[in-house]
């Protein structure tokens, strides 16, 4: 039987246990699988490009659970009023190759790549910050202020967007939440005073969301929306004045801030801040970039998450995605009058 | 919404329209798709091997749809009455990156394996053919006795398995369809007299379960079982005996017949010979191999079946897989109470 979690699911999961708790949780996840990183078979996502945009898989397996997610992105859907990116996800036994947990990711997604950016920036931020300007309030913004509030206590948000539709649903889905919001009437604005600057806009481009001079000493940068071949947000300029951690270098060459960059432009890895081989931020004065792409880990983690946090819950659904023949080499007898069609004649009584 | 046909929806499918027709319904999809071969985008599948076996993910896209289909092969886990190989597939729209149907695909894979089988068949044996046999008595084989016997109408078999409990339930699972069946004593018994051989063994190794001096003349051989690096079930010398047709040569010279070849050893795509761009069998006396692995296109074909066959009927799930927001920036509002959880309320109510 094969573990359900749809959109419905995850929304309870998640005003059961609390927003903060969950990106809490999912960020303690993330940290352990980051930490024994080298445990992992891993790969870059397959995608598969066409003009409208991006179909990817990224799968990653550490032996004992296999994982994939598909994610979509696809910039122009939100003018069709669709999201630009929908993602689900599956966890499945590396003994059996049995799927055992398939979930919703789009949510999910926006929830661990906001939990993603707080654990880099607990690592990398100064530990005096108390101020965060976001430039770009789609779909993903106001998770990322939410796991900043929780994971490192920043509640003072300067935020910019071009679209004042997109600021006044920022502000209205965020009142409550004890956040002090500066809304600034330009990026430039908004990053005045920052401590950490979370760009997250959504145009598929190469783009200058945040030019050199914007960005003062001691900043960590935290570039979210850079995050596919021809899309990135950050001045080439401002990439050579700092420290840049990445997740996965050979995938974030491609589709990170760095693509920008010659193919040895000095990165590190962020596994290594995490599990302490290789220093986070160094100095008050340093800028630190985490140039979040997000990497099939991070999903992996996400997955073992949410499935532990629905056993003995009825947040799921069990749903027949797995033939099972009592007789492992007799799949036709499956086909036999009577014996499945006695299940669902059994269901439709009990409905 | 995402459509969903579960295992009980497939076998129902499949009653209520008749496996024959299911298997020659598979056979003109993957036909079609097999004949506008050049107009997807294909890529070898992506396996991640254990100590237990492999999974893989199988994506193809002709530019409009995109699939992919999750597969394992786990030799060792009839041991522990699991299933072999299991498997499930998703199709997607390219323009906006949305999923839009989650099928099982154990038994669908089946199906569909033994419809490429026919189809090949139908291009590379004698016209006269009359007499199959079958060696490996598993989970894929009555499939391909009806897939023959629907699209060639061949009905006499001569099967043989080492395990007399195979043999068994072979036999009752096709009794009352029309088959003439003798059950051999050894694998060189069963092929004599053949005009098709069918090798469909589950062992992952190199074995030899057909030798080239049990293959005369005419035959067409229709390799099933050796599909992974390291399993194969022909010997070599009747391969150099042979001409051999393959579904996409990257993925066969990996995983097919042809891994014990060099890598310049000559094939035939077998869409070229459906699209009429190759020749297939050439004369009477020729030796053909299908030297089956299992493309991608075989499951996107598999998968538009399906949802092509379910659409009016109630032969599916409607699932949420996918958030929908009203406003596609605001993935957050999902989250405010009341919103998803009045659907959940409601469809409490419902039940």
């Amino acid at each position: 039987v094969v573990q359900y979690v749809g959109v419905r699911h995850v929304v309870r999961v998640i005003a059961e246990t609390g927003l903060s708790e969950v990106l809490a949780g999912l960020a303690a996840y993330i940290e352990e699988d980051f930490r024994r990183w080298e445990s992992f078979e891993k790969t870059p996502r397959i995608a598969s490009h066409s003009r409208h945009g991006v179909i990817e898989l990224m799968p990653v397996s550490d032996r004992r659970l296999y994982s994939f997610k598909y994610v979509n992105g696809h910039p122009h859907n939100m003018r069709d009023g669709l999201q630009t990116v929908t993602a689900f996800g599956v966890l499945c036994d590396v003994e059996t190759g049995y799927p055992r947990f398939l979930s919703e990711m789009t949510i999910t997604t926006a929830l661990r790549t906001a939990a993603t950016s707080a654990l880099a920036a607990r690592y990398l931020e100064r530990r005096d910050a108390s101020t965060m300007a976001i430039i770009g309030l789609g779909a993903q913004s106001e998770f990322q202020a939410v796991a900043f509030k929780t994971l490192l206590g920043i509640s003072r948000l300067r935020v910019y967007d071009v679209d004042p539709a997109a600021t006044r649903k920022f502000v209205a889905n965020l009142a409550d939440r004890g956040f002090d919001i500066v809304v600034a009437g330009s990026a430039q604005e908004a990053v005045l005073g920052a401590d950490v600057v979370t760009t997250v806009t959504a145009d598929k481009r190469r783009a200058t969301i945040l030019r050199d001079e914007m960005v003062g000493e001691g900043v960590h940068v935290n570039a979210v929306g850079g995050d596919c071949p021809g899309k990135t947000e950050l001045q080439r300029e401002l990439l050579l004045r700092a420290d840049v951690f990445v997740e996965y270098p050979e995938q974030t060459r491609v589709e990170g801030e760095i693509q920008q960059m010659p193919a040895d432009f000095p990165v590190t890895e962020l596994w290594r801040v995490i599990a302490g081989r290789a220093p986070g931020r160094a100095s008050a004065r340093q800028i630190t970039i985490f140039d979040s792409v997000g990497f099939a880990t991070e999903d992996f983690s996400a997955l073992r998450y949410l499935r532990d946090r629905v056993q003995g819950t009825d947040c799921y659904d069990e749903i027949d995605l797995v033939a099972e023949p009592s007789d492992p080499r007799d799949l036709f007898g499956l086909l036999r009058p009577g014996l499945v069609r006695t299940d669902e004649a059994l269901a439709e009584m009990a409905t």
